[in-house]
């Protein structure tokens, strides 16, 4: 398992939450991929230049497991813990875990595919985006053994 | 005023409401939009056509007014009534009340400017369609006349 | 496995796609609980009473597993077909899949927790709705029988 | 007018887009309520504890009038710049614009109304509240005449 781990922020806005008082389920996958979104940009994958190019590729939802554990509510400040499980050629396993400093609220497993913006099939991701990921995932494994 | 009138069912699901307890304000207008569309599809306008296209046109709210009467809350059952009040060649004018049997819940006027879909700049609708909703209205401000 | 299929119809909306044109992949989400909560209305159970009711009680998604097999698309007519696969006197699971015409969209499964309105915690849904769900899934399973 | 302006980033996500490829027309609503939060909370009103506090209160939307000028796409980095146009006792007009750097994307005006949480009724905020928000819109405007 990589030791690789993102941090993205995010708070719970009225428009998160619903009539019991607690963040409607399915905002959370919003949260996680704005996690996933963050990461992609900090290793420079412009997804909305992909939508425009006929090379372009994209990432898209091709399973997602979540298990709701505690309930979010109005004003939280919460933390989308991401670790990457599996990297392959044309897919991506995410661990997502939505935090409340140190309380469990929402873990997640998301596999993404990568596909061709034109044809919307699987396609592997480019060498280069696959090596940059790579490279992240061992320097983190290499510092926590150092 | 044209007396065309267009009737749509809305049913508030857990996902429209917030921690007030109430439908959440920016959703009467995805239920007005819905009423849009669903108009549009009963003149056999398909927005769905449009996106691939070259030629094609989409409808994009250019501006809305809303007022917010009363709340609507879980499992009510709302209805949008929908009138033209103009309608230029590259432009609509909507007044949507959303309604909860004869109470009027949230009212709203919403202008649509027509687009080129390849350069999303203000266009004339076809005149064909035009036409179709010429003869709509004035089908609709005969029958109350006679 | 349980023979009770419950269908309930969905159309796409603008709202509901995203820029890869296609719908958003947490809206399925919304979908299935529409779906759910339909077939709660049918079997007589007021969600919305039961948020002012002391002794009310409310199902909330204790996990979800949701696997995307094809895109929908702008004004699609889905369908959910809806399952129980298992009923405990706390919990059922439900077996959802998102249909266009004999297409499957996004199949998924949904465990969901009885809890008291009050507490939020755990908690046994009334006897009578438990007897009520489980004669539904008896005369369904009779009747494939025959 | 005030000279008073709160300024409050946006970054568009996948969650915001339609197949139109731009931000879905209602999204503008949330990101600019957000703006309203954020400023709220840093005039140290709790509204995730008016929720649950009988003499609490809260602000709802009253009316909301919405220019679009230009569209947002996937990956746009906004800013909500927020002014007060007009303090009552019982209601707030806020003028909010959404900008990408200095071009105008959407201009709205929004009118929220102080209520007594336990009534949904219109009610005075405190005036603690009221002085405070008073102070913070005059000290603006004496910065601006030095």
């Amino acid at each position: 398992m990589s030791e690789f781990v993102a941090r993205f922020p995010v708070e719970v806005y009225w428009e998160d939450t619903d009539a019991g008082g607690i963040v409607y389920h399915s905002n959370y996958l919003k949260y996680m991929e704005r996690a996933r979104s963050d990461l992609m940009r900090k290793l420079n994958v412009s997804q909305a230049a992909a939508l425009t190019d006929p090379n372009g590729y994209l990432f898209v939802a091709a399973s997602v497991t979540i298990r709701y554990r505690r309930a979010a509510k109005l004003d939280d400040r919460l933390t989308v813990v991401t670790r990457v499980t599996a990297l392959r050629r044309a897919s991506i396993v995410f661990e997502q875990n939505v935090m409340r400093g140190d309380e469990l609220i929402t873990e997640g497993e998301v596999r993404v595919g990568c596909v061709s913006r034109s044809t919307m099939s699987p396609a592997a991701m480019p060498d280069e985006l696959y090596e940059r990921i790579r490279a992240l995932l061992d320097a983190a494994a290499a510092e926590s053994e150092s």
